[in-house]
């Protein structure tokens, strides 16, 4: 343990920024030792040849498990903390001290480049799983990267854009999913984001960094810019940033010498932030208590694992999956079957150990004849010949398995999609191929939702694997023949159009400004409020077994209480073994503010053989009622709707609650309205007074029935100046010295 | 002419407030006469008993025109501007000096309580309109009031609510039609709103009342307070605000003296706003040089013209209007055929100098036997007898005319409604009725746009009377008859649901700020970014004779002139006389910025004899392919779209047209973006030579082909510190000298 009084003013400037690319400085001589913080969420992307200052030399070869869009739609926090635990495991014996994820953003947008690496559209929902999948990370002295705090939901001029957002919306939507995750699993370091919020880059927020993470949430570790994502590293400590990424040579820590120095920076300021990052360092170095090894098979069969328990069968006409494993031809028709697309691009590219092809463990699970075809060009260009060639395949085949998806150079961290289309050829393909035959399954491969409005018609079967990582392909296999199950609901709304979307006519900004228009009603919240069809909502995914949800009782506890177990009994009534997710909706239709119809606010996942039944209690605590109002959370007395959903469109029971909690009452003060004087129980005699205080002058605008609810919506103050003008205030005074001697 | 030298401090303190409710201060001694301001765009509303000091006492009767709800609907600028000067001539006739209307801000939601005072949901529409309506008054020599300046769209806590928009849709959307109106007509006074945009209430907004519509639009008269909108009346006269009204007793003048005394409020700025009163005033009596008279039977007249040619019809399938003067009974249902809805509730309510029943202007009108039943009840009581009788008399009946609408309880100035249904027992009614007799034409009568999700299919035919003033029982037994031709077209869009409405999620705000989350998206430019189906579109309405629209050509000016004349051949290819209107619309597919579908920018209304034609010409200056940017108005360069439409959603005819006008080079300066640089002519260069030189240190970032997508959104200065750590900005001002040596 070092103690940072023995530290000169230089070695702890040295000591908030990066040494390199990837690494902390370390000062052996006072017992500082370096750290490793290195890419991916999904999978290790540890450099090869040394930490080159630009951070693209190829990495070590590493387990690349499914993306963030995949696991998103597991709805399984056990998995991802086991998967957390293997990452881990990949850590140690690398040397990596921190992995730098996981991305809890919400997905504003299906244009979002990022969309890949983040898990849902649901705070709920990515809060959950990213607390999860930290605490299987850090169990193992491996510390998290929660990123990017906050507000990343574009990456059109990320380094410059403002996120406008109110109160509310960064309270209910955006800042949840860091706060879930900081209460859970206290991150080793949470990564601040590149934009700016509400005006103010989220390295300088002084607001975000201390007021919000630490003195509100009680956050215990460092933050870590985004990389290049400090300006000013004097403010940027000051916000409560404790470590600037990469390297910024000899100039930052000049800076904060500088700085201390001509007491611009405090130097308290600094050493809290030095003591943060060894105490981080020292606490996962201490946490090391047990040898680890990497298993390469193992973590194979895990990402196999974690890949089918995230494939989302979107849909299935005529029960066409699974396929049996004995009959006819099968056509695995376009390039995705022998290379597949299994992650995304940018900063979480990882070297995979192997590589399952689709098309090869096709063949191998299944007796059937396989037959493959390329189909399309990835690169967008038409071709005639490999569309004739699939469609001579298609036609003689029994079912055809259509691999569809969006290449690499679609999607990409670093810039968002302009459109949310399929690419036109893979269209074609489509309608060509099911022209010739009915029996079609289409199998998605993509990072962020893509329009499925010319796709729903014409293939009876829909499985949506997303970026599903290495073993992918054999999952993939698995799932087409009923080995593996498609366990996955999505964790995001696909809509039918762009135009449908919540940020469509806020997207993605201009003159480095981006707006949130749409306030709190993203996702699914949008579709409800603006009664939207979309092609498949949120939290749906067929099963291959059927279940029944039956509401056993929702239990409340004693008053003055906002709280509630919600037991819900779930029964497998088909014929396999299989996962369902328990989906508990809060809804609060009278309500002071404007709130979504409904709001997941529980979840949990099941696994039951046939027959089988079981009860989920499901907990919701206080802030599953709370909506955020101008002095902070607040849980209204009153009527709650609570709903079992197997999706956010699919309520298969419905009760309601009642909470017994104290009535908020309003302040009044001299800006109050007449209503607000109405409303009120001791102002409303207060203002009774004045009604007939002012009858005796003449005619009352009170009396006057029209007039009457105008004034609801007037200040006091102008309803008295109207009375007896010039006089407002004054009166008003009066009748507020009257409530106080009177409460 | 009293020359404001003359006047002491404490007289000019008292000009600039009201002397009682509705009239300004005189000083007989110094020759400043006392003006009398007051309601009504759509009728005089000028109290009998003197000026009480509420404001609500009986006024004298006056011709009650049709409101702008319906006026909105005529697009007849010519036919606006008669009835400014028949309100004039009433004006003068009761020694009013200043008439307070138009009202042209946007209809934001169907909610606003007081959409029935404004004319529409487009700018131009409403600009155009309302610059009409002034020069009609005006010529007169009585002055009129655009109000509510600006950005009053609602009603909910109006007079403490903070509208937040941003630059952008303030230019494009709420402020262009003031700025039309001030341009094109000068009105004598504006009206200030009551709310707050963007934090700064609109009586003490210096860059409202003072930098854009005084030194950007030049406008001459002066600037009055809504009533009781002043709260501070130094910041408001510092702001450009003259005139407070209504008296506020003695307190205003004491302030404002006081504050002169003080130095706090400088004397020339006193001076200035009693100057602009002193000469509005002066020169309103001047241009009352030719005697007038009120010809009570002559404004009868003209408003039943007016509610004639507003009244839109939504639907006749079948032809079934215009109904035969001879056949079978005619039933006319509903409590609004013996007592109209016909003017709005709140502040502009007139007495009406006569009222034509629907009823019996129908018996009147035509030789068929009519049967009257009420129907239901106007309070929303479900009656079950009322409703019996009804259904009886439709079944007898030929032909059902069904009077549905809004109560005067349900929509006023002064506060929202809360959805947009028609009350509940009016449906019922239709339903009933409709079961019995698919005949039936349905009549509405209501101040703001209603939901017919339930009409729609129920009735083959749909007459929209808005609220068509004291002739408007007349107008329509004109129409329903065929002895008038329904010549309105919608001014607004009728959207399905309330949910669909542009406002929905930002609606009606809270903690006294509402955000305009939508932007410049309101109405059609709304129903069409983001592609939902509406019940009638904006500009949509029937004629009784057919018309086809030929676009003859767009002419342009010469190279260089954002400028275009669309000619437009419009022909009756029906048997009847008629009128239609020729609307424009400009699109402007790629942009810089996003940009509505189209935007109305021209129209016409013609009136053709069966078989006549006639080629309107229509005239685009710059503003009609102009948005708004950072620096003010833009026109780029390029392919715009010009389409003629029947309604915003019958696009009957298109042509694209080339502007030949300069590209616009944007500035580069310390926080460009690479793609900002690589993006410009001398920058490119710059940028490659850096490039180069990197290149000579080792790989190169820029040479990643992964990496290239994600640095063109990154600032050239995080760009240049990757490469060269620490030294990014000393890099980037090196390429800026470099570019400025080059240019």
């Amino acid at each position: 343990m070092t103690d940072v009084a023995d530290l000169t003013l230089e070695e702890k400037a040295r000591i908030v920024f990066g040494a390199d690319f990837w690494t902390t400085m370390g000062i052996p001589d006072k017992g500082v030792e370096s750290a490793m913080l290195t890419d991916g969420p999904h999978g290790l992307r540890k450099q090869v040849a040394g930490n080159d200052h630009l951070g693209i030399n190829e990495s070590v070869p590493a387990t690349a498990f499914p993306t963030a869009a995949a696991t998103g739609s597991s709805w399984n926090p056990a998995l991802l903390s086991r998967m957390g635990a293997a990452l881990a495991r990949e850590c140690r014996v690398e040397d990596v001290d921190v992995l730098l994820g996981p991305g809890v953003n919400m997905k504003r947008s299906p244009l979002g480049g990022r969309n890949f690496e983040y898990f849902a559209e649901d705070p709920l929902l990515a809060g959950e799983l990213g607390a999860a999948w930290i605490n299987g990370i850090q169990a193992l002295g491996v510390g998290a990267s929660v990123k990017h705090f906050a507000v990343n939901n574009q990456e059109t001029d990320r380094m410059r854009v403002s996120a406008e957002v109110d109160d509310r919306t960064l309270r209910e939507i955006y800042l949840p999913a860091f706060e879930r995750v900081v209460k859970k699993s206290q991150p080793a370091t949470v990564m601040c984001s590149y934009n700016r919020i509400n005006g103010v880059r989220a390295s300088e927020n002084h607001w975000l960094l201390t007021e919000v993470l630490r003195e509100e949430w009680g956050y215990e570790g460092y933050v870590v810019s985004d990389w290049g994502a400090t300006w000013n590293p004097v403010r940027a400590l000051q916000a409560g940033l404790d470590l600037t990424m990469p390297s910024t040579g000899e100039a930052g820590p000049a800076t904060v010498v500088a700085a201390v120095k001509d007491g611009s920076l405090d130097e308290a300021v600094l050493d809290q932030a030095v003591q943060r990052i060894l105490d981080v360092h020292d606490r996962l170095r201490a946490d090391r208590t047990t040898e680890v090894e990497f298993d390469v098979d193992a973590h194979h069969e895990l990402a196999r694992e974690v890949a089918a328990d995230s494939a989302v069968l979107l849909q299935n006409e005529g029960g066409l999956l699974p396929l049996p494993q004995e009959g006819g031809t099968l056509a695995v028709l376009g390039p995705f079957a022998t290379a597949p697309r299994y992650q995304g691009a940018g900063s979480s590219h990882v070297v995979p150990t192997r590589l399952d092809e689709p098309l090869a463990a096709i063949a191998e699970t299944t007796g059937r004849d396989v037959v493959h075809a390329p189909a399309f060009r990835l690169d967008g260009e038409a071709d005639a010949d490999l569309l004739a060639v699939a469609v001579d395949a298609a036609r003689s085949a029994d079912t055809v398995v259509l691999m569809l998806g969006l290449p690499d150079a679609v999607e990409s961290e670093g810039w968002d999609r302009e459109h949310m289309d399929l690419p036109a050829v893979q269209l074609e393909v489509l309608a060509a191929v099911a022209a010739v035959n009915p029996r079609v399954v289409v199998v998605l491969e993509h990072g962020a939702v893509v329009s499925l409005e010319d796709v729903v018609g014409k293939a009876p079967a829909i499985l949506d694997m997303w970026l599903a990582g290495q073993a992918g392909g054999s999952a993939l296999a698995q799932i087409l023949f009923g080995l593996a199950e498609p366990g996955g609901r999505l964790a995001e709304t696909v809509p039918w159009k762009l135009a449908h979307t919540p940020a469509h006519v806020n997207w993605p900004g201009g003159d480095k400004v981006v707006r949130h228009g749409e306030r709190i009603y993203i996702g699914y919240r949008w579709y409800d409020a603006t009664d939207r069809d979309v092609a498949f909502p949120f939290g749906h995914g067929l099963s291959y077994t059927s279940f029944e949800h039956v509401l056993e009782g929702v239990d409340l506890p004693d008053a003055g209480v906002a709280a509630a177990t919600v037991r819900v009994r779930v029964i497998n009534t088909g014929e396999r073994q299989g996962t369902d997710v328990v989906q508990i909706y809060v809804g609060d239709p009278v309500a002071a503010v404007d709130r979504p119809v409904r709001e997941l606010r529980a979840f949990a996942k099941v696994s039951l053989a046939p027959g089988e039944s079981t009860v989920v209690a499901l907990e919701l605590d206080d802030r599953a009622f709370a909506y955020w109002g101008a002095d902070g959370w607040i849980v209204e007395p009153g009527e709650y709707t609570i709903e079992v959903g197997r999706s956010s469109r699919d309520i298969v029971a419905t009760a309601t609650l009642t909470l017994d909690v104290p009535p908020l009452v309003p302040t009044l003060d001299i800006d109050s309205n007449l209503g607000d004087w109405a409303a009120h129980p001791v102002g409303a005699k207060v203002l009774e007074d004045f009604g007939a205080k002012s009858r005796e002058s003449g005619p009352s605008l009170m009396d006057d029935p029209e007039m009457a609810g105008m004034m609801l919506q007037m200040p006091m103050i102008k309803v008295a100046d109207f009375v007896a003008p010039g006089h407002g205030h004054e009166t008003v005074e009066g009748m507020l010295a009257e409530l106080s001697s009177r409460s």
